[in-house]
C-alpha cells in the first residue's frame, strides 16, 4: 500500500484546501501566462513546492517540481554516430576493452597470494568464490603446470595502478577452444551482441544513454566477457549448464525464453528434481548410462543441452533460420531448412521418437504462421490509416527521429520506434515485435499454456488485433466528423515536445553529430548503418 | 534488443528512400487500385519484397509479404461438428485412442530387454528414466510376480509395426484403483477435460485448429494419459506430490493457480525448504510424526495434499461448487454447500484452527462476492451499449460466428467469444472470465498480494471497470455527434474480414459441416451441443 | 479453457433462441421501463434466471442475477475515522492485540505437554513444526533455564478459554533485542506498516472492507507479529535469511522487489546453487572464510544480507531517502545523502570494488531521474485536461470521495485514488505509482532486463506516456467537436453509480462517521489525518 499519500497529506493537509482553490482559480483564467511556464514552475505555483534540480537530494512528490539535469558524465559511442549516442560510465564494466581505465589508490606490484591476503579483508566475498573455484586448486591441465594455480594477477595484472578487467581475450589465454567457438558465431550470436551493428540500431539511436544501460549490460557482457555465464570468481562450468545462467538475459516481454521453458514439462521437471542431478557432468555425458553410485545425470534438457550441443560455445551451431528473435517470419519446416530441422530432430531424439519431434516442430510452424496472419491483418489496418493521413498524429507532428526526419515508424525495411510514435503504431509494434516473438518462443519450448495465453499467446494477439481495429475506427470516425464540420485537426503540441521528449537524440541532433563514413568501424562483412 | 531493425536496414537501406517515395506517392492516388489488392500484394509493391507462401523458407519482415497456406494435414474432430473443427496431427500424442496410428520402419517382434538394448542407443534419455523407475525394479506387488519387471512391451506391445501409445486403459491394467478414481470424477474433473462437450465448446468452434493445439495438449493429456502427472518413463509418485506437476497446466492468466500458490506462505515455505523434505512419503502419512532418522515430511500443503486427500485420484472429492473455474458466481459459504465447506475446514485443520480456516474462507467469499459486483456493474454498461445499438461494431458487422449467426458475444446463457467481438465486449470478457476467476484463485490459495493486485486482484478489476466505462462514454459521444450531423456510421470492413479473420470457422462453414444429430457421440448423461 | 460456456449452453440451449428474441425485442422498446430496473432484474428478465442474494449458494453466470449483501460481520477501524473504515473479521489474526477474542469449546487449564498430546491429533502439522523448532529443544540461553523448553502455553497461555494469539510483545519476552530493533524503525519501517497513519490512508478510506483484506494481511502481520518472517511453529532464523520470506509481501506490481532480485545475477545464482549453502550461518558470518568441512556460506546477498546488515531487525538501518516505495523522487546520490550512499557502497564492497558499486548506483540514479521526466511530461498533459475541463468525467461527475468531496484525484499534496477516477487519471496513477517505483526497484536490485522492459521498465513507461497523450488527444478532439455543435456533454450516470460504486465509503458516508479529533489514537510524533 502507498504510505505516501497519507503521509504527504499529513504534512500538507493545511495547504490542501488552499491548493484546491488555486487550481480552480487557475482553470478560470491565467491560461495565457501558464503557457509560458514549465510544468516545474506551474506545479511549484499550484502545489507550493520548491523547484529544483533532480540532483539536489530533496524529495519531490512524483518528481513534479524537479528538473532533470542528465548524468554528470557520458561516454561516447563508436563509429560514425559516436557523437549521437553515448553510454553511462558504468559501461566500462561491460565493454572493458573500449572503456575501462584503471583507477587505484593503492600503489605497488603484487603477486597472487598477496592479492588474496589483502582482498580477504577488502572484498571477502570474491576471495571466497575464488577459493571454491577450480582456479585456486593446483592441477595439471593443458595450460597449467603442476601445482600452478590461477591467481588474481593472472587475469588482472600485477601493477595495482594498471589493473585491467579481463575480457574474452584474457580468458582465451587458457581457454582458447571455448573462446574460438564463442567468436565463430555469426550474426545473431553472442559474439555479435555488442557489435556496432547492434548498438547503433535505430531504437537505440532514438533513445537517451540512460535508457541504454539495461540493454548494454546484457549485450555487452555476452559479447565481451566470459563471466556473463560463468559468474566471477567461481567460474563454474556446472553453473552454466543450468537454465538460470541463460535466464539472466533471455527473459522478459521481449523474449520470454526462460519463462516459457520453465513452464514446459522440461522446466517443471527441472524445478521438481533438479537438485538431485549431477551438474558437474559434461553435457556430452548426460545421456550415457549412469555408473554405479553416480548421482543421476540431468533428466531434462536445459538451455545448454540443446543450444550448445556437446558443449560447443558457438551458440549458432544449433540454430534455425535467423529471424531477429522471431519477429520476422520464416517457415522453419520448409525444404530450404531441411538440414537444420533434421539436426533439431536429432537433438530431440535423445529422448523422443523422431515422429513425436517432427509433429511438435510442425505444430510450432503452423501456430507461428497462423499468428503471422494476425500481424498482417493488423498491419493493413495501420498502413491504411497512414495512407489516409488519419494517424493521430501523422509523423510530421512527432519529434524528429534520430536522422532528423519525420518518418512513419513502421516501414518494415526501415526504422521502427518504440516511442515517439502514435498510439496505433505502438500497438502494432508490440504485436509485431514482442507478441509474435513470444508465440514462437512458447511453441518452440513446448509451453502449451503460453502458446495460447500468457507469455506469448494467440489470445493476447486477438486482444491486440481488436485494440488496433478499435483505435482505427475511432480515428476514422473522428476524422470524418471533423471533415464534415470543416475542422482542421492539428495534433497537440505534447506529441512533439515535453521534458522527456526533448531529450531524444533526434531533438538534440546537431551539425557534425554524424561523422564521415571513414570513421566507421563496422565489421568488414557487414555493411555500415551509414550506407 | 531487436537486432532485426538494424540488420534489416543494412540489407535494405538502399531501397529505403525509394520506398518512402513510393509510400508517399501511394498515399496520394491509386487508392482505387489498391482496394483490389491483398495486403501481400500491396506490401510487396510498397516495400519491394517478393510475395510467397509462408511455407517456402524465405524470411519475411513481420511476415508481410507471405500468405498463410495452413497446415499440410488436419485431423477431423468427432461428433456432429466433426467437419467444422479439427486438430493438428500432433493430437495423436494426447488422444492416442482416437488418433494414434503406429508407424515404424523397424520390423519384428521384440521382448523388453531387446527394446532396451536398442533404445539405449536410439533414445537413451528414456531408457535412463525407465532404469530409475519402479518399473525396472523386480518386486512383488498385487499385479507383479516375483522378479517380474515392467518392460517396454508391456505398455507399447511387442510387434514394432503395431506399437501403441499407452493411455489410462493400459496403465489401469496394473493400477486399476487409481484409474477408477480418475474416471469417477464428474463434470469439471480431469477425466472430462477432453470430452466432446469441452472440445466442442463455442470458443473452440470459432477458432482454427492451429489455435487449439495448446488447449489440446493440456486437455488431452489430463483426460487420456497418466504421464501428464507422472512423467514418462520414470512415472514417479513423488513427482506428482510436488506442485510443479500441476503447475504444467494450472497456470497463466486464465487460472493462476500455480503462481498464486507459489506466492502464498505455503508456496514460499516450499520454495525455501522443499528440497529437505521426504517426497517419497505417501500423502496420507505427511502429518504423522516423523520417525527417528527419517527425512521430515513436507511442511506445507501442496496441490495434491489438499485436492487429492489421502491420494485419491478423483480430483472432485475435495471440490467446492462447480463454477467453471470461478467465472460463475456462487457463495461457497452458503448453507447449501455446508458439507463441502466443512470438508475444507477439515483439510485446513491438519495445521490450522478451525476458526482460522473459517475466517479465511469467509474472507474469500466476501472478496469474491464483492468483485462480482464489479462484474455486474460492467455488464450493465456493456448491455446498455448493445441495447442502444452503439457498440462499434454491432454484431451484424462482425464475421459470422461458428453457427453462421451474428450474435452478441455476451449472452450469459449462450456463446462467449474471445475474438470477433467489439473492443468493449472483449474488455468485459477478460473481466468476467480471467479477472474474476483469478480473484477467486488468489483468495482461495491465500495469496494476499494477488488477491489485491497482480495475478488476480481487485485493483486490476478497478482498471477494467474504468476502461469499460471510458470506452462506453466514447462510443456514446461519437454516436450522439454523428446523429447530430446526420452521419450514418457504417463499421469498417476490417471488423469482418482480413487474412486471419477469414480463417475463422464461421467464415468457412459450408453446407453439411454440421451432421445429423445421430452422429453425436456425447456422454449419455450430458445433452448434446446440437440440442 | 472455459468449460463454462459449453456446459451452460447445454443446460440452456433451449432458451437461447428465445432469449435472443427477447433481447432484440427489448432493444426496440421498453427502455423506459428498463431504466427503473436493477441489472439483476433486467438480466433476470432477459436471461430467464432467478434473482437472489449472492449468499444463497446458487450458481449465477458471471454473478449476473445475484445481489451482493456484504459480509455478515465487520470489525470497526480505530481512531477518528473508525466508523468510516472497517475490517473483515479475519483481521483478528493479523492484529490480535486489537481484535482477537478467545473462543474455545474446550475448557480447562493445560501444561505444555498436555497441549502437545492433544494437538498431535487435532492439528498435527503445527506440532510437527514445533518439534523441529529450537523451541522444543532443551538448552541454556539468556532466557531459558537448563532443560527448559518453550511449549504452547508459554505463548498462548494455559487456560483454554482464554488463549491469546502472541504478537511481538509476547515474543519480546525472550527475544527482546530483536523486538526492540523491530520497534525502533521510523516511518517506512515494518513497525509502522499497520499504524493508523497507514491504515487510514485515503486509498483505503475510499474502499470497502473486503478490498482491504489483502492489504491488512501483509501490513498487519509485518507490524504486529514475528511469524510473518519466521513462520509458525518452526520459527526458524534460517528461513528468514532466504529471499522467499520477504517475497511473501514484497512482490507484485506495486513493488516487484522479489521478482527483480530473482531476475538479477544475485537471484539467478541463488536459484542455481542456493540449496548447497549453509543457511544456519548467521548473516554476520557469511563473508568469513569457510572452515574445513563446513557447508559453504551463501555466495550471493539475499534481502536480509543487505537490508538487515549483521542481522539487525531495524530494517531502516540500511535504508536510503524515504520516497514512499520510490513513487516520490529524490536523488539518492546527492551530497545530502552522502552518508547513506557510503553505507551502501560498504555493503557492496563485501564482494565488489567500490568503484563498481558507485557506477551501478549512479546508473540507478540516472535511470530513475530520467524516467521521472516522463512522469512530469505525462502529468502536464493530464493537468491541462483538468484545467481545460475536458476530463471525462470531471471530478464533480464522479461519486464523492471518502471526505464527501468531488476532488481531482491527482493533487500531489492531497488525495490519490485508484478507482472512482477518469481513465486518464488512472493511467497517470499507474505510471506515477507502480511504473516509476518499479524502475527504481529494478535498477536498485540490478536487474538489467526489468530496468528496461518487464517488471519496471522505461519501455512500459513509454507505452503509458503514449496512451496518456492519445487519451488526451481524443478528449480534446471530442470536446472541440461538441463545442462546435453546441452539444453540452453531460458525463454518463455510470461514472457515479453502479452496484459496486455504490459501496464506496464516500457514497455511504453519514453524519457522525468522522468523530471528534479527541478520538484519534495516532502516534504523538505523527500528525493526525484529521488535521
Amino acid at each position: 500500500m502507498r504510505k505516501s499519500v497519507f503521509l504527504k497529506m499529513i504534512n500538507k493537509t493545511a495547504i490542501l484546501m488552499f491548493c484546491l482553490c488555486v487550481v480552480i482559480l487557475n482553470t478560470i483564467s491565467v491560461n495565457a501566462e501558464e503557457k509560458s511556464l514549465t510544468i516545474q514552475e506551474r506545479a511549484s505555483k499550484i502545489f507550493g513546492e520548491a523547484v529544483g534540480d533532480d540532483n539536489n537530494g530533496e524529495v519531490y512528490s512524483w518528481g513534479l517540481t524537479a528538473k532533470y539535469k542528465g548524468p554528470d558524465e557520458l561516454f561516447p559511442g563508436e563509429g560514425k554516430f559516436k557523437k549521437l549516442f553515448s553510454f553511462l560510465p558504468a559501461i566500462r564494466w561491460y565493454d572493458p576493452a573500449h572503456y575501462y581505465e584503471p583507477l587505484s589508490l593503492v600503489k605497488g606490484t603484487f603477486e597472487g597470494q598477496e592479492c588474496v591476503l589483502c582482498h580477504q579483508v577488502q572484498t571477502p566475498g570474491i576471495v571466497k568464490d575464488w577459493k571454491r573455484s577450480r582456479h585456486s586448486k593446483p592441477g595439471k591441465t593443458a595450460s597449467m603446470k603442476d601445482e600452478e594455480i590461477v591467481t588474481c594477477n593472472k587475469c588482472h595484472g600485477n601493477d595495482h595502478t594498471k589493473l585491467h578487467m579481463p575480457d574474452v581475450k584474457v580468458c582465451g589465454e587458457c581457454h582458447q577452444k571455448e573462446v574460438d567457438q564463442h567468436k565463430s558465431g555469426g550474426a545473431g550470436s553472442h559474439t555479435h551482441s555488442f557489435h556496432l551493428q547492434v548498438v547503433e540500431q535505430p531504437m537505440q539511436l532514438n533513445t537517451p544513454a540512460e535508457e541504454l544501460y539495461g540493454c548494454a549490460q546484457c549485450h555487452g557482457i555476452a559479447e565481451n566477457r566470459c563471466d556473463g555465464c560463468h559468474t566471477r570468481h567461481r567460474f563454474s562450468p556446472a553453473e552454466a549448464r543450468k537454465p538460470e545462467t541463460c535466464g539472466l538475459c533471455h527473459l522478459g516481454l521481449e523474449h520470454y525464453d526462460y519463462e516459457v521453458w520453465q513452464d514446459s514439462y522440461h522446466g517443471r521437471i527441472y524445478q521438481a528434481e533438479g537438485d538431485e542431478w549431477d551438474w558437474d557432468r559434461k553435457l556430452k555425458d548426460w545421456t550415457r548410462p549412469d555408473k554405479e553410485g553416480e548421482k543421476p545425470a540431468p533428466r531434462t534438457p536445459t538451455c545448454a543441452f540443446c543450444h550448445m550441443p556437446k558443449g560447443s560455445h558457438d551458440i549458432l551451431e544449433a540454430s534455425t533460420a535467423f529471424t531477429y528473435m522471431g519477429s520476422s517470419q520464416v517457415d522453419r519446416g520448409a525444404p530450404k531448412h531441411a538440414e537444420k530441422r533434421k539436426q533439431w530432430i536429432k537433438v530431440c531424439k535423445q529422448c523422443h521418437s523422431p515422429r513425436f519431434a517432427k509433429d511438435q516442430l510442425s505444430a510450432m510452424d503452423d501456430i507461428v504462421n497462423l499468428n503471422f496472419a494476425k500481424v498482417r491483418e493488423a498491419y493493413e489496418v495501420v498502413l491504411d490509416l497512414y495512407r489516409d493521413k488519419v494517424l493521430d498524429p501523422m509523423p510530421e507532428w512527432l519529434a524528429p527521429d534520430w536522422q532528423g526526419n519525420h518518418s512513419f515508424s513502421l516501414l518494415p525495411s526501415g526504422e521502427t520506434r518504440v516511442y515517439n510514435v502514435s498510439n496505433v503504431e505502438r500497438l502494432f509494434f508490440e504485436m509485431a515485435t514482442y507478441q509474435i516473438t513470444n508465440v514462437y518462443k512458447a511453441a518452440a519450448h513446448s509451453s502449451s499454456e503460453n502458446t495460447t495465453y500468457s507469455k506469448g499467446g494467440g489470445i493476447p494477439m486477438h486482444r491486440q488485433l481488436i485494440a488496433i481495429k478499435n483505435e482505427a475506427s475511432k480515428l476514422r470516425r473522428l476524422a470524418r466528423i471533423e471533415k464534415e464540420l470543416g475542422i482542421q485537426h492539428i495534433p497537440y503540441d505534447f506529441w512533439s515536445q515535453g521534458e522527456y521528449t526533448d531529450l531524444l537524440n533526434g531533438k538534440n541532433r546537431k551539425e557534425g553529430d554524424v561523422l564521415p563514413k571513414s570513421e566507421c568501424l563496422h565489421d568488414k562483412d557487414m555493411p555500415c548503418l551509414a550506407d
